[in-house]
């Protein structure tokens, strides 16, 4: 079958490798209906995550139809139409049993496309298939569903749920790439007074708008003393972080109140400052976090019923095997607009 | 009447100064009845708190008599016994709504000692006197109570309760001085399996072990190692912050478990590196704040009821007319050995 | 000055009553603006809350002007544009300290038109008006503000929040007289995938639709089928009981599923029975609880933000001394249509 | 093999059946080592539970060495020392997901000695295997894990985590039967600073001031002047129910202060009254439920640590094959003073 491999920093090719099967009972073989690529794909790419080898499939974003099942499956069958999400879990380990799947010790958390091969082929193994997948209603897209394998609930768990966005909040999010604006979507299921964003790019800001901001402010201006105003001198309640570089998490520290919340969401490369000779005495709460996706079937049921739109998500729709193209337009947002891109199987 | 008056950075005396009077309907005088010596008193004199003017008289820990009540003053009478709190609220702006009077921004918080004058005096105004004093049953000594002032709720609160500090949990404390120890204390009070307490001074790390730490260790040893051993190489669940330098909060930092909490209790003059490069995915939560005090009531009954015991920490005794002797002995804790003083009306 | 008084079990006059003045340094006086009509208010008419002694004010819930302050109070001034809330709060017992004003032990809790006379006259004395008291700002009308007194924090803190409305749950709310509607207004702020209204009347069916809900049912029909088809045999998540008799708050135990919340809101004459032999296996939680208060500022901002429309409720508005037919019209929602009514100075 | 049997209301023998075998992959079959008799098991002998029929093997707490395992059990080898749960947990369910292993609704929840074969025998099929044993450390004795089958967790976790024990709480707990002692044991993690049990039987009185009660009070004295009394009129912070009649569940909400818990532990067979007209406006909080055992591995690491000592509870020790003269010691309490009886293999 085809994959997408990646070949070392700088280096993929969408190539022909083995098709997988059952390696283990609790595992689960999908046909890949619709995958998208997801910027830590591009991470990948860029050589800034060691672990992954050369030769590794990438992709942990897909919706699928089961082909085959190992024995220890209970809850799926051959033929049933599943999302397969960007975390698998065991479902024994400590963290595993309070839901904290991202951490799992058992050889679960985010292992597809990372440390075994993902979803960007014709075929994937799912490995820990029951707690892993999700059944789809026929009523819902694989478009809308691929959303929620990993942007969708990462921004409701690490930013929206650990940033405790509350009714009347004043919210800042810092950055409008996806991640951001499914923060924004996900956010406004609290009621926020507010929700601001911030981003450098004016298109981003313009995006933002439409998935519901209400205040957009350039990077390049002055968000504090936006927030400020906003906020009676007081700041935000929360800020979150959705790009993953020092200056903006060190913005977010800066833009909540005495008692806010700082979510961060970016994936982060180097160090960052905390100015704790400040933020000492301000009673400010700091999260991070992987997504556990523990709220994926609640989200499920929520696009299901209409809650939001995730649809609005993508900008960009190929076959399957024009992947290459799509990882070209994905990469580069300025010039193409590209928010998230879907690949379909032909 | 006499009182230490902070003189600019490097000097203080023990000297004249006119004896307080009421100046708003929520004052209360207080004849001062004991006293003690914050780390913070430190730090004004060393010039660290520039808000402190010179000619103010400091301290904001005290037992007292109330001498004169303002006509708004509902709950206190002339010759009550009562905690003079290091936090005054006004009790109704937003934060002292929601019982956080640290951040009170209607003219309280902290400022016994610091924007007006303190309590290390023979009388003391206390404004909002309803909400900053805290009447004390006779079973409960001064010298008991004064250690409610401050240190107890701003372990407890910011430290122990931030921290979210359950049962069977591995805590690490890292500092040793007063602030650590009552965070053993209060630590105490959710049975944890395990508390680590880390510190340079061997003195102090044998005074954790009577406060009740299990396990102690040298920061010149491998506190990681430690922690890993004993928590099967996951970390601790939660670590809390007792010094206020940059490396004690990055240690606190790389203590903790995948999903535990950071509390800093200390008081930082400097920024410090936080690693997001390994944090970001950790599901790490970290808290600052100023105690708001308002665990004291509750602290209070547990003294009554004997569920701790506060005097363990007053290593030194003086009158209250050798306050500058006593500055001496708090300020050289390798030499002395002193951990709380406390200071009586003769 | 007029007020309207009762006299006893089924009597009440619109009558000439000294004006208040100010009896204790934290009052305030208001000329009251805009009034309104409570269910309570119907219930002390009919004898049910015998501490209201004949000859007592009535009404808890208006928008006034400030004509007099005591010297005690702080934040207000003459002339200002206040709404008297229906919890007054001595800010400094045990239950004001957390927040729990509604259970005041220093003299507050609901007091107006309870204890001491009410604001359903032409002045009203309001007792420790800082807290019992909120600035308006001038976008928002008499009308809209006055319904914040009572009814919309009641649904939102009794209801809402203590049933610990999730985005995606499935809400029941039993009775869809105005705090149920209301409910309905204030559990919209979380994002609920279905709201569920129970009710007898098919007119207040049909103003539930108009408030948001989604699926109606009348009582007389089978609302357990009703939750069971849309909750695929579990039951809902939560249940808001706005009744007040034993068979509605059964049907709230009876609709939740396994891990559901009751919340009861209505006032209750009778006891109810407790199906403890079906409940006990269950893990459902139930809350009572008396409004607090707490949330009035933050129901206030979002009014002014325009995340609710308060003004929907209003289906009748009257001169303040029409307030005897005001009684009459509302007290007969059946002939009448009535929700809620206004009275304003002339 | 030999087994406990349950014949038929009234009746019980000690048979020959089949010795189990693995039925799905996810099953283990155990050799039991030790096992204790449940109240519940008296319950079903008394014809109270319908859905156990004759002919079923009864008991759901042991202690085992697993000697067979199905093709899906990954965490379990034979020739493991493991705890067998009274609670199974298929992992998948949305219950399961969310620790809610009680409500399981995949197969599991309380179905060993219920609806499957049970563990008082010399053999033990256990389904779900990976979620329902725990793996025993060798410094833990038999007859203190088993008592972490079933009564420790369900005291800690309905009673106290639930009923949200907090520093300083007065806490009443009406029934000091086993369940009740076990909630005083694991109330006491919390450092409540008063333990108020009630009975009617001296004999348990004397049991509950020697498992940490401070005060003890017949429950044919007057339990509410007592509570008063210690809480200067306002109530307990928690009331725990651990009998399972309408009369102590009734006390128990009249026992707490407003803003109260009342956990309900207790098996119940008739409703309650609830008396709403008096509860309607005290913020009381209600819950019930049936332990999940998500709290296990944690006592078990306190057990280890030594933070509390079930062994004290066990009264009487027999031989495997005396099962039946151990439930007749085990039914007549207030004869034989027995506590919680354990069986051993020989």
């Amino acid at each position: 079958m085809k994959a997408l491999v990646y070949d070392g920093p700088g280096n993929r090719s969408w190539t022909d490798v083995p098709r997988p099967t059952i390696v283990s009972p609790r595992d689960a073989v999908i046909r890949v209906d619709a995958v998208t690529i997801c910027g830590t794909d591009l991470h990948i790419l860029g050589g800034d995550v060691p672990e992954v080898q050369p030769g590794r499939v990438l992709g942990h974003e897909a919706v699928g139809t089961v082909v085959e099942i190992g024995e220890g499956v209970a809850g799926l069958a051959v033929g049933d139409r599943v999302l397969a999400s960007c975390i698998s879990a065991c479902g024994t380990c400590r963290y595993c049993r309070e839901g904290s799947y991202g951490q799992c010790l058992g050889g679960g958390g985010w292992i597809l496309g990372h440390t075994v091969d993902g979803v960007q082929a014709e075929y994937a193994r799912i490995p820990f298939a029951d707690l892993s997948t999700y059944k789809l209603p026929e009523t819902v897209s694989d478009e809308a569903a691929v959303l929620l394998a990993d942007i969708l609930p990462t921004s409701y768990e690490v930013g929206v749920l650990n940033g405790q966005v509350r009714p009347g909040d004043t919210v800042v999010i810092v950055g409008a790439g996806p991640i951001g604006l499914a923060a924004i979507l996900t956010a406004r299921l609290f009621s926020p007074a507010h929700i601001v964003v911030v981003d450098k790019a004016q298109s981003r800001l313009e995006a933002a708008k439409q998935f519901g901001a209400d205040v957009t402010v350039s990077a390049d201006d002055d968000p504090r003393a936006v927030v400020r105003e906003l906020t009676g001198g007081l700041g935000a309640d929360v800020a979150i972080e959705a790009v993953g570089v020092p200056a903006t998490f060190e913005l977010c520290a800066a833009l909540v109140r005495p008692g806010g919340r700082v979510a961060n969401v970016g994936v982060h490369g180097r160090p960052a400052t905390l100015h704790l000779e400040d933020l000492w005495i301000r009673n400010v709460t700091i999260t991070t976090g992987l997504v556990d996706t523990r709220t994926t079937p609640r989200l499920l049921d929520m696009l299901v019923a209409g809650q939001f739109d995730t649809g609005q998500m993508v900008t960009h729709r190929f076959p399957l095997e024009e992947i290459m193209r799509a990882y070209d337009v994905f990469a580069s947002p300025a010039e193409t607009g590209a928010l998230k891109v879907v690949l379909s199987r032909g």
